[in-house]
C-alpha cells in the first residue's frame, strides 16, 4: 500500500530535480550526505522525542533538557561520531542546552585566547567533559558595550592569585547559557587591575561549582534567571546569573595567549597580532548566518505546506475551496521568504569561504581586508536575523488561526529565535558599524585607495552616481546585471548623500548621533546588495540537474525584486530607477510568483527536513494536517478529566448562584 | 520619607500637565476617574496577582483563571458596579478568560439575533451566570468563510426539533474560547436545513454540559484544543473543539430575530433588515481598535521607561554612560510607536462616535453610509492589529536583551496580542474589502454619486491626482494641511492606479486577483488618511492643560511624517512629493523627536497604566529595575534547588566519565 501523501500530486508538479536541489541546498553531497543520516538517526530515537515540550514546566523541561544532552553525548560516543556528525546531531536534536555553549563558545574561547600551556591543560579536559563551561561575558547592566564591564580580576602578588570580584548589583553576570545550574567552569570577562591600573577586559577561568558534590564554591552566588519568552523554546536553557564575592583563582587562569600577567604583576601584551580575534568573529558570523537559513527555511516549509492544505473561499459549484496559496496576497507575502532562505543559504556558504581566506591572510600577517570584512560580516549577521525573525512570524501568520497552536511549530521557532538579534551584536548597533565603515570609504575615494571585496563597488561611485536604469519592458527585470547596477547604485547613493550630510554638521561625531537612522538604512543597502551579488555569483557556477540552475534564478529574481518593492522609496528617492520601472518591477514579480507557484512544494522538500525536525503538525511532509490537529489537541493536560480542576470551587457556586455566600 | 523615583528627574522634564493629559488619554474626566479607580482597586487585590503567571502549568494556570473569574464576579456583585465598571474591571484583570467571550459574544448574539421570546428567556439566566455561555461558529477547517460552514442543522418536522450535526472532520467546531472546559451552552453557526434545502448558516443555542454535574450532555464531544504562542498568555483560556453526533434540540433555540422556521418547517425571513447585524460589526471592530491602542500603549510605556534606566556607552570621563532613549536610534523606532498609540486612541475614540452614528441611522432604515462605515471598520481594525502587534515585538527589541525575559512583561504581551490579526476577519482579507469599496467607488466618479464620510476626499480626486506638495523648507511638514493633502493624494493616486490597471484584464475578478497584493496596499494608504484625518480633527477640538495641545500636535507630526518616510515609495513613484521633499520631512522627523524627547516619560505616564496592569519590572513606575530583575530571577522553580533535578542521572555520569556504561 502507498503512503498517505496529499501533497503527491503537488510533487508531480515540480519542474525540477529535487533531489539534485538538495545536495544545493546542503552545500555539497557529503554534506547532504552527513545531514540526512544524522537527521534520521535523531528522528528515530524516542528520547529525542519533542512535541510535548510546550507543556513541560520548566523543571520538567530542564531535566527532560539534561537527558537528552546526556544521550547525545552517549550516542556521539557510541557511533563514534566526527566532529561535524556530533554537531549535526546536536543541530538536530534542536533543544537550547548547556553543551551549545560548552562546545560554541568555552572550548572555543580557550583555543583562541589561550597560550600553549593552557590549552594543553584545559582542553582535553573540556573535550572529553570532564569539566562543563560557560561563556560570562554579559552583565546585567552591560550588554552591546563589552569594555563598560564592572566585574574586577585584581592581582594579588602576595598569593600570585586573581581576586575575582562583583562591585556591583548591575555587574552581577546576567544572561550565560549554561550558567544557572550546569556549568562547573565559566570563562568570566573582567577588567584586569594590576597594582591600581585597569588594563580594560580580560578572560579568567573560574571554577564554579564543585566536580564531587556540584554545590557552587565558597564566594559564589550562582543562579537561573528565570523563563524567557515562549513555552518551550529558550527555557531549556538555565541562562544564569553570577556574582563572585572576592574569589581567588590561580594567576596562570588568566587567558594569556593574547595579554599576560607576570609573577611579579606586569601587564603585557604579547606579540601575537590582537586581530587574530576577528578570525572566530568571522567564524562565529558565519554560524548565524547560517542558522538563520535553517530557521528561515524551516518556517517557510511549514507555512507553503500548509498552505497549500488550506482552502478557503472560491468554491465553484460545490467544488473543494480554493488552496490559499493560489492567492495573490499568499504568494506575495510566502515567495519573497521561500527566496529569502535560499539567498541567505548562499551568502552564508559564501561566508565559509570567507572564513578560510582570512584565516589564511591573518596567519600571513596580512589584515588589509579586515575592515572589510569585519563590516560585510557584521551588516550579514544583522540583516539575515533581522528578515528572519519578522519572516518566521509572517509564516506563522500565513497559516491564518491555527499557526498560533503550539502545534504549528511556529510559536516556539519564533520564540526560540528572536534572540539572535540581539546577541552577538544588538542588530543597530552593528548597522552603524558597518555605516562608520562606509563612511570612511566614502571619505578615502579621492584618496586613490582602492576599495576591495564587498565594497569595490564604491570605486566606480562616479558612474553609480549617475547611471540610469535601462529597463523598459517588464522582462528587462530578469538580467542580473541590470539588478545587480540597481542594488549597487542605490548602496552607492545613499552612502553618498549620508557622507554629505555629514558634513552639514560642524562635529562629525554629532552628526552621525544624529543622521543615525539615515546612516543604519544606508547600511542595510549595502547588505543587501551584497547578498544580491553573492546569488548573482552562485548563479555563474556550475550547477547540475534538470531544472535545477533555472528555479535558482526564479528565486533570485524574486528575492532582489520584491526588495526592490519593499525599498522602492530608497530607489526611486536616490533617482536609481524611475517610478514606472518600478510599476515594471512589480508586473514582473507577479509573474515570477506564478512561476514559483508548481515547484513551491519541491522546493521546500530541497531543504530535506524530517517531521521530527519541523516538529510541525501543519508542515507535515504528508499534509495529513486536519486529522493530526485533532489528534494532538487531546494530548493537552487539561483534557486528562472531564470536569476542570476548579469547577467545584470556582464554576458551580456561579451557576448555581452561592457566590455571595462562598469563600473563593 | 520621598519613596524611591528613578524616573523624578524625568518626570520634571515635562512640558505639560500630564493630569490633564490623562483625562484626554481616557476620552473623559468621567472615564478617566473609572478607570483609575478600578485598576488600583483590581491592583491591590492579592487574588489578581499575576506576576507568576508565566511559571504555571497549563492546569494550574487555568485553574488559577477560574479562580479569578469567580472571585471578579463576587467583587462585582459586592461592589455594585455598573456595567462600565465591571468590564473595566475584567480589562484590568487582564488574563483572557471564558467569561470575556460569554460577555462579549454569546449575551450580545442572543441580544442582536434572539426575538423578543428568545431574550425574555435567555438573557436573565445569562445575566446572573445561571448559564455560561461560548459562540461557536470557526470551525477545523472554515475560518474566514463563513458561508463555508460545515455543520448542519436539520429541521425534523416530527418532533418539531433540528438536529445538530457534524458531518466531517473539518467541520469539528474549532477555536471558540470558553468552549473547552467551561461553558454550559454554546451559540452554535450551523447550515439551517429544511426539507432538504440549504438555507445557509444560522444560530442555534445548544446546551453542552449538564447543569449539575458538568459532564457533556449525550451526542457532544468536547474539549480544549491545546497550548498556543507563549507561556501565560491565551493558555489562560479553554479554545476548544466540539464535535454533534445529531444532537437534538427544541425549534425554539434557533435564533429567530432575522430568520424563522415555523412549525410545519418553512423557512422565512424577517421583515428586519439584515443590515442591523452590521451595528453589532461596528461595535465589535471599535472594541478592537481601543484594545489595540491599549496594548501598543503598554508596550510602549515600557520600552520608554526601560530606555531610560538603561546606558550604554558613550562614557566620558567615568561618567555614567548615555541613556540609550538619547540614541537617535532609539528614538526613531520608539517616538513613532508612541505617537500612534495616542493615534490609534483617537481614531478609535471617532469610532465610538461612528457606532452611535450608525445604530440611528440603521434604526431610522438610512443604510446610505454602510458600504463607507464597512469598509473603514474593517480597515482600521486590519491596521491598528497589524500595527501593534508588530511595535509590541519592536518595543521587547528596544529593551535589548532583558525584553527576552517574561519579567519583563512584553513576550507575554505579544503572545496574548497576535490573535488580534486574524480573528474577527483576517487582516489582509479585510484589506481587500476595503479595496473592493475603493474600486467601486472610483469607478462611480463619473456618475455623479458623491463619496461620503471617509471617502469624501475621493470626489476632489480630479485636484488630487495633479496637486503638487508645496513644502519648500523642512517646517513646512509641521502644517496639517499640507500633511493631510499628501496622504490624500497618494491614497487617491494609489487607488485610480489599481482602477486603471484592473482595466487591463478581460476580466474583473481575474484582474482583482492578479492585482491583489496593490490592491491591498491602496487599502492601506486609505486606511493610514483615516487615522490622520481624525487625529487632526482631534487637535481642532478644543484641548485643555498647559502644553498639552502642543504637545499632540508634536505627537501628530511624528505619526504622520514617520508614516511618510516608511511608505516613501508610495508618495514619491506616485509623484505626491518630490525626494526632496522626502528628504526634508526625514529633517524635520529628527528635530521632532528631540522636542518628543524631554517629555516622552511624561506621556506614557498619561496612560496611567498601575504597575499591576503593565506587569513589567522594566516598564516599573519608579524606575528601580536592577534590583526587581535580581530579585525575580530567584523565584524562578529551576532555584528552589541549589542541585537541579537530573543531576544526578544526567550530569554527574558525563563528569565522572561513567557516560559508557550509564543508561541513560
Amino acid at each position: 500500500m502507498e503512503a498517505l501523501d496529499y501533497h503527491a500530486e503537488e510533487r508531480r508538479k515540480a519542474e525540477f530535480d529535487v533531489e539534485e536541489m538538495k545536495i544545493v541546498w546542503a552545500g555539497s553531497r557529503q554534506a547532504y550526505e552527513i545531514s540526512d543520516r544524522v537527521a534520521r538517526l535523531v528522528a528515530s530515537d524516542p528520547v529525542f522525542r519533542k512535541d510535548n515540550r510546550t507543556m513541560l514546566s520548566r523543571k520538567d523541561l530542564f531535566k527532560d533538557t539534561l537527558r537528552k544532552a546526556a544521550h547525545a553525548w552517549k550516542r556521539i560516543i557510541e557511533l563514534r561520531l566526527s566532529e561535524e556528525e556530533a554537531s549535526k546531531l546536536r543541530f538536530f536534536v534542536d533543544q537550547p542546552v548547556f553543551t551549545d555553549l560548552h562546545w560554541g563558545m568555552f572550548i572555543p574561547a580557550i583555543k583562541g585566547q589561550g597560550n600553549d600551556e593552557q590549552q594543553q591543560k584545559w582542553l582535553p579536559m573540556a573535550y572529553k567533559m570532564q569539566i562543563i563551561g560557560c561563556y560570562a561575558q554579559t552583565e546585567l547592566g552591560h550588554g552591546s558595550n563589552v569594555q563598560g564591564l564592572e566585574t574586577t580580576a585584581t592581582f594579588d602578588p602576595e598569593t600570585d592569585e586573581f581576586v575575582i570580584h562583583s562591585p556591583t548589583l548591575t555587574s552581577s553576570k546576567w544572561w550565560p547559557g549554561g550558567l544557572g545550574k550546569v556549568s562547573t567552569h565559566a570563562l568570566v570577562y573582567a577588567r584586569l587591575i594590576t597594582d591600581g591600573q585597569d588594563h580594560g577586559v580580560h578572560g579568567f577561568i573560574v571554577q564554579l561549582r564543585s566536580l564531587d558534590d556540584h554545590l557552587s564554591l565558597p564566594g559564589i552566588t550562582v543562579g537561573d534567571i528565570g523563563m524567557k519568552f515562549g513555552s518551550g523554546a529558550y527555557n531549556s536553557m538555565d541562562n544564569g546569573v553570577l556574582r563572585f564575592d572576592h574569589v581567588r583563582i590561580p594567576r596562570d587562569q588568566m587567558l594569556m595567549g593574547v595579554s599576560q600577567v607576570t609573577r611579579e604583576g606586569k601587564f603585557m601584551q604579547s606579540d601575537v597580532p590582537r586581530q587574530l580575534v576577528y578570525g572566530t568573529m568571522v567564524y562565529v558570523r558565519q554560524k548565524i548566518v547560517a542558522d538563520a537559513s535553517c530557521a528561515l527555511s524551516r518556517a517557510v516549509c511549514i507555512a507553503t505546506r500548509y498552505s497549500v492544505v488550506r482552502r478557503q473561499f472560491g468554491s465553484h459549484n460545490g467544488g473543494p475551496e480554493t488552496q490559499v496559496i493560489d492567492y495573490k496576497t499568499q504568494q506575495s507575502r510566502l515567495f519573497p521568504l521561500l527566496a529569502s532562505a535560499y539567498a541567505f543559504r548562499f551568502v552564508g556558504e559564501w561566508l565559509k569561504w570567507l572564513y578560510t581566506d582570512v584565516t589564511q591572510r591573518l596567519q600571513a600577517s596580512d589584515f588589509s581586508t579586515l575592515p572589510e570584512v569585519h563590516a560585510c560580516t557584521a551588516g550579514l549577521k544583522s540583516v539575515t536575523t533581522s528578515a528572519t525573525a519578522d519572516a518566521i512570524e509572517e509564516c506563522r501568520k500565513l497559516c491564518g488561526g491555527h499557526g498560533y497552536l503550539s502545534s504549528s511549530g511556529l510559536p516556539e521557532l519564533f520564540a526560540v529565535y528572536v534572540p539572535a538579534c540581539t546577541y552577538e551584536g544588538d542588530n543597530v548597533v552593528l548597522l552603524l558599524q558597518v555605516a562608520r565603515f562606509l563612511m570612511k570609504t566614502v571619505s578615502q575615494l579621492g584618496s586613490g585607495k582602492k576599495p576591495v571585496g564587498t565594497i569595490a563597488y564604491m570605486g566606480r561611485s562616479e558612474h553609480l552616481l549617475q547611471c540610469r536604469c535601462e529597463v523598459e519592458r517588464a522582462e528587462d527585470w530578469l538580467k542580473p546585471n541590470v539588478i545587480l547596477e540597481a542594488f549597487e547604485a542605490r548602496a552607492a547613493r545613499m552612502s553618498v548623500t549620508c557622507a554629505k550630510n555629514l558634513n552639514n554638521f560642524p562635529n562629525q561625531e554629532e552628526g552621525f548621533a544624529q543622521l543615525a537612522t539615515d546612516l543604519a538604512e544606508a547600511a542595510v543597502a549595502h547588505v543587501q546588495l551584497i547578498i544580491v551579488s553573492k546569488f548573482i555569483e552562485k548563479l555563474q557556477q556550475d550547477i547540475p540537474g534538470k531544472g535545477v540552475k533555472r528555479q535558482l534564478e526564479i528565486l533570485f529574481n524574486v528575492y532582489a525584486l520584491s526588495l526592490l518593492h519593499k525599498h522602492l522609496g530608497d530607489f526611486v528617492a536616490s533617482g536609481c530607477i524611475t517610478p514606472k520601472q518600478g510599476a515594471l518591477a512589480n508586473e514582473q514579480l507577479r509573474l515570477l510568483y506564478s512561476q514559483v507557484r508548481p515547484n513551491a512544494i519541491a522546493l521546500v522538500d530541497a531543504f530535506n527536513y524530517t517531521d521530527h525536525y519541523l516538529g510541525s503538525v501543519l508542515g507535515r511532509y504528508d499534509g495529513n494536517v486536519y486529522p493530526k490537529l485533532y489528534e494532538e489537541a487531546w494530548k493537552d493536560p487539561l483534557n486528562e478529566t472531564v470536569i476542570p480542576d476548579g469547577y467545584h470551587e470556582y464554576i458551580r457556586p456561579i451557576l448555581k448562584q452561592h457566590i455571595r455566600v462562598a469563600r473563593l
